[in-house]
């Protein structure tokens, strides 16, 4: 197979990390996630633990930090941000590997080597996963589901100004309720394989 | 195989209409589409041209027409979608069938039967498809499929309040430029005859 660069967005719960991992395995090629924030780490000296948050930080609402923002730019999430976009890119020219979340369709839209996917499901399906398989508590877990597609789409519009979860922004969008976690690898990996024909 | 509903949303050139023919003929069930509109004139007297017609006409900016409208409820468009959706469910309980367009993953989002696709391309992809296999004028193909694709997401949108294309509304989305015709084909048939395992 050539060089291919597999991107995996998704919605917390739907098994989109698990098909990513599946993918890798399968492939024998590089599964970047927490190894992608690690590196971004390394690159710019900033702890792990931070690079994790950042995307979650939020401005306050006090004047000294409006002033903050103002004359330092960008900012800290934007700096992380721009920081993982390196990596992102210098990992997909190096070699092949599965990029989950991160924007990575969006970073890599440039490149004719990429296989942009969505696994998404309904609430749930993903509320069930979450407390049988992540261990999470059983206390509504719709709501926190709620709670991360709202995030992840408010993340992804800042960075893309793309709608998150818009097919057109992918080749494949799976429902993996319905396909199966375990098909939707076997889908993913036949696509990335013998691209079909165009007719 | 069980009762089957497969709906295809799809952009105009993207060859969703053909994807559509070949699982009703690889499956042997109905294929919904002008049989479709021709079904909803016969049951309400429209002629056949005018359900054809009716959703693209627009409200003129006149007075008497903002009148008309104000005093007759529903519109006459809105009466050709009611229409439409009370075929559209009558053909889904009675048989399985594969319909085409029509916000028919809407109609039928209640049914536990039903298989929402939708099938998009790059819009140079569909443009040289649709001078090539529909001979239509090779004279800014791109700027009317622009037209078409922002029809559609209002017309969708209009009757359904969902975004057009959005992949949460769908199992499967798909890149026909990258899949292919053919293989988008095969792959519905394989997810439609036996859905996956969840895990």
């Amino acid at each position: 197979m050539n060089h291919i660069v597999i991107t995996i967005g998704r919605e917390y719960g739907s098994g989109g990390r698990l098909i990513a991992q599946r993918l890798s395995e399968e492939l024998g090629i590089t599964f970047y996630d927490k190894q992608l924030i690690s590196e971004v780490a390394k690159q710019t000296g900033f702890s792990e633990n931070f690079v994790r948050d950042a995307e979650h930080q939020r401005p306050t609402n006090s004047f000294l930090y409006d002033l903050y923002c103002a004359v330092q730019a960008p900012s800290v999430p934007d700096q992380v941000f721009i920081a993982q976009a390196r990596v992102i890119k210098e990992a997909a020219a190096r070699e092949s590997c599965v990029i989950v979340g991160r924007c990575a369709d969006y970073i890599l839209r440039d490149r004719e080597d990429v296989l942009n996917v969505f696994i998404h499901a309904p609430i749930p399906y993903r509320a069930e996963r979450i407390v049988r398989l992540y261990g999470e508590s059983d206390a509504a877990p719709e709501k926190r589901l709620e709670e991360k597609d709202k995030r992840r789409r408010a993340y992804y519009k800042h960075y893309t100004n793309r709608e998150w979860g818009k097919s057109q922004n992918y080749h494949l969008s799976l429902d993996s309720s319905l396909v199966g976690v375990e098909r939707c690898a076997q889908l993913i990996l036949d696509v990335a394989r013998t691209p079909g024909e165009p007719n």
